[in-house]
């Protein structure tokens, strides 16, 4: 593997640069037999599109997509399904300045290095705009974890910089542009208009939830559920930590609060946010990731060009303030890739995938 | 894959239970030339070992590694390198009780429903046992980085339950027991006798870093060298959450401070944890990871057994009040593996690996 | 791996029906740096395109590639590149009757027993109409070996159906619509004239070579080079048997001239083919494969439907007499992938590929 | 992959040296629950074992094996399972000569070029004798085969040098040292006996059959059964050529003939050797092998040394004069491993494996 291609069994190898011809990506495993149409995944693309409101990019990304093959008769085949989406706002402009020097806090530097050449259109491979297809390739997976076992995969904001955002009721997320759980959000707004006028950026945290999750997912020693679901989080752009039901708090936590106990009805809470020893328990998959502010800001930054001159960088164009607040979709689609090649796996193994006996959903 | 192989162009294939014959693992991708001897991988199980204070673990396992092949004439030979340690503290007890019901906090749970059978001797496959060979193949990848690359990998623990612990040098960290970057640990000594008096366990912050990073490591846009970081921490025994860099503090981060400015000396800060846009910037890596507290403790909990009727567990035998003590030879193995893996997926693609011109190691 | 991918470390993920909307591939893995146009790649791609001369089939499929991705400024960017190629001639017909047989020799039966639902569309997945993703990617792998190596790949066809055609020259091989090293090719005209009249088809055997190949290809114990080169030919469509060097020829030879012997200048003969133990030797590769007949002819054959009932198929349509006779360039792609397969691996763990000193080449 | 796991789900990875401490194998993937023991895996490899007639070498090893892992009180458990064999008959003697010089038709060459370093101790990595550990792994898969679908794996000889064996019945096979399928071998002992006498070797052809097979199998468009079948017989020591049913026979066939018929009681005939478009068709799976005369032969040999000087290579030792004589129950083995990996790949995409309805097994 060169690194494109997320999942074994449920494989999508993902393509593109942000102001190339096109983005897209090749689902290769997807069981034959389900019922798919673009519009099961332009729904999943439509939620992660920039542009909705006046908190995040304001770029024109219609982002409509393709299939390509795999689906015949409006089936999967069980053959690959190509989605493609083509790119239409790449806005023709002089890169070769930007192309010289490292922008702090992107990937212009570490790109550079490692290959000797880099796209530096709109960020080219690094840019955000590759989470496209993840969501589309995750919205297969979504459809079919949904209509095979009933899971359900839901996310929110739950901090924006230093404002903490309590959980009221997932009913209140999509009615807001932060995919925030609260009724009110207009103290978030105030926020983001002064973030916005400062030509500064913030972090986020953002929760992703699982319900009804079958058990006995996830392939230890190495490709533990949690493992891949931290790999999947972290390897999202700007993600710095990742967590697990308790996470970080665990540490301060005693042995004897920690541990779920069980009654004959299920768990009696979920410190291990649904994986035990690698392996789902049923319980709520529960996940929590920092996102880190944006470093695309109008802020003039000090650093250096390839020939290791001192230049000073400012970042104009179209940017998100707090890339976190359209993460939400992101993160949904990618904790259903990893369900669904961990559902897959299992079969292979050991031929049937399973809801555990009455484990209680301990998520909010 | 079904879980047991780390990596790929560097794959370590993990096998054993805690009780059965033999752990082991083989290691396939090695560099061949290299000189290798059973003295250098015994050296890191011998810093994992347990029995080696009174605040961890009191079971005797010699942990003895033999190399079976790959090695010929005091060098490897690019052939597996398959390293075998005999179990020879199997206490033969009665596990029939405890393989009926299911320990909280324990794999139990999730092995029976996922496999319908499990090993409960010592907690089997999932037991931390198992990260006896992962130690011995990261000794192998770390000599071969640290005589190619001069990469070294060093790790200390920062907190173990409420207690925080500065960073004072590196150099204290061999002279005590908790690996504590503190010439002083007697305040964590008397934490730990309370703990275990009490019958309880705490949970453990451990930060990890490699210094002497070659620039270019890391495979966007899925296999990312933070993603493989992450993949291999939350892979680890009772860990719950990891960070790399400014981790979650960057949430409450401005993009104007969290962006690390670039001199032609160097870069200025390390928020970025040595990563940009999922490749090695040649700065330090740092990565820190939250313990849970340890599942086995003597206090009673309420639990179930297979036929889904109550049951009260109590976990006897010598167990680690923190498993977070012994964990930093651990995950200073699982860096040094994503590290190497990246390595050779650098020269298969790229050609060769470099250092980057001047970065500032930035980690204290 | 669902099986669409070839390769690991130069991975090629193909996708596309014959008739629908479009096929194609990503390449994973591609070295940056090299200058590529879709020219260098449409060259191989007439090599194969039908409707060249009256012995193949008379679809007009133009077969025009586009690069989306992975190419910035004419040079490889290192990052995944897609390939996409519009499906044009697709001739809409009722395939409701043919979806409900199987055509001997074909994989509909298969198909269907395996996924529950295939598409009939001209073969759909089956169809060698897939083919021309590999040949493209293929393209692009001889263009990095022939630069940074100088391997050359060269095919051509050694017998249609009873008629063995003697080895005159490569000179011949663009000379004539068989690939034949032949001077004169009127009398497989004529056969192949009879064949079509008669309403049959045949088979035929091809054989394939790379020469100024490197040494040290190839990873016993399982992924040899010669390992890899039969996975790849008995993939092709209507392969049945494959052989390296000697072949089955060996069976009847002694070991006392089987070995190939050596001198200060090199090998003195070629009956490995250019692999030892799985691993290149510096000689010449040499691949033979048996392509079975065509199995869509006009002559009425016995069959049953879905459901179980007798049937009489007739396969009407524009179909290839002897699909052998296009499999040249074909093959030369697939031999280019492992190559380039093997080459990158060898970098990886041994750092570096070389020529071995003075083998001599041996085929003729 | 370094290139010594064979197989995804159902993973082998090799290790060892002829002459090393050990070698053995871990199955990664085994579905738990079955009932397996040392004995269970002991028969197949004492079918393999050298010195059970004066046609095979005479060196003594009992490859006694034992199970390290992934087995609890008789049955498996899903996790690694870990198989060591103790290598007894490492006689010393001064390797120095050998290490030195390439023997004609020996991996030497190759492994030196390849890794700059080799064990030459019994022809190290290279040698026949790792391919115990596959017998082994392929017992695992055949008993799971066979218990599940009621899948048989049967091989024989079909041609030694120039000594065609007609098929009179699989009963022969066991009751003669060539696994010849004829009841009276007294012309082979005869011919063995004059080439040993003339210090010379030969080639020979076998056959492998799988019966009983599921429909379904194989992951099209490039991990195909035959594709894998291929990779796994071409992989194997000294093999120089695969056919598939018809195999090279097709060439001369017409489209008429070759492609099977189906009626309502099945196909045919089998032509197809089991295998369309990739996929099983449920009919028995027929495969033969080209092997090449063993190259360790006593005759002089020209050859060259590491310093590219002319040198005469004599190889003393006890060689088999046909390795194709102990090959049958390897390619059973190495058929048994691809059919249980593409087993575990049909359920994981479709859900189950079901044997087609009445397929005629057309093999003898």
């Amino acid at each position: 593997m060169s690194g494109n291609t997320f999942g074994t069994l449920f494989a999508v190898t993902n393509f593109g640069e942000s102001h190339g011809p096109a983005i897209g990506c090749v689902i290769d495993g997807c069981p034959p037999g389900m019922e798919l149409s673009e519009a099961d995944i332009q729904v999943e693309l439509d939620r992660r599109r920039p542009g909705t409101s006046r908190h995040v990019t304001q770029r024109a990304e219609p982002d409509q997509v393709e299939i390509l093959s795999g689906v015949y008769e409006g089936r999967t085949t069980g053959t690959p399904i190509a989605l493609l989406i083509r790119n239409t706002d790449q806005r023709s402009k002089d890169y070769s300045a930007i192309a010289q020097s490292f922008r702090p806090g992107h990937a212009d530097y570490s790109y550079w290095h490692k290959f000797g050449i880099r796209d530096p259109r709109g960020g080219g491979r690094s840019s955000a705009r590759l989470t496209a297809p993840t969501v589309a390739a995750g919205a297969v997976a979504r459809k079919w974890l949904r209509e095979r076992y009933g899971v359900q995969f839901r996310g929110c904001m739950t901090q924006v910089g230093e404002v903490a955002i309590p959980f009221e009721s997932w009913d209140h997320v999509p009615n807001n542009p932060f995919f925030a759980p609260i009724a009110d959000v207009s103290h978030l707004e105030t926020y983001m208009d002064q973030l916005r006028k400062a030509g500064d950026s913030c972090g986020a945290r953002v929760r992703v939830t699982a319900s009804g999750m079958p058990v006995g997912l996830g392939e230890p020693l190495f490709d533990k559920l949690d493992a891949d679901i931290a790999f999947a989080m972290m390897g999202l752009n700007a993600v710095k930590g990742v967590e697990i039901g308790a996470g970080f708090a665990s540490v301060a936590q005693r042995g004897s609060t920690h541990g779920d106990s069980l009654s004959p009805q299920g768990f009696l809470s979920n410190n291990a946010g649904g994986v035990l020893g690698g392996i789902s328990t049923g319980q709520d998959l529960d996940v929590s990731i920092a996102v880190k502010p944006t470093s695309s800001i109008i802020t003039p930054r000090e650093s250096i060009d390839t020939t290791g001159q001192s230049v000073e960088v400012v970042t104009k164009g179209r940017h998100d303030p707090c890339v976190g607040i359209r993460a939400t979709p992101i993160v949904e689609a990618l904790l259903a890739l990893v369900v669904m090649e961990h559902a897959l796996r299992q079969r292979a193994q050991c031929g049937d995938v399973r809801q555990a006996v009455a484990p209680i959903p301990a998520s909010a």
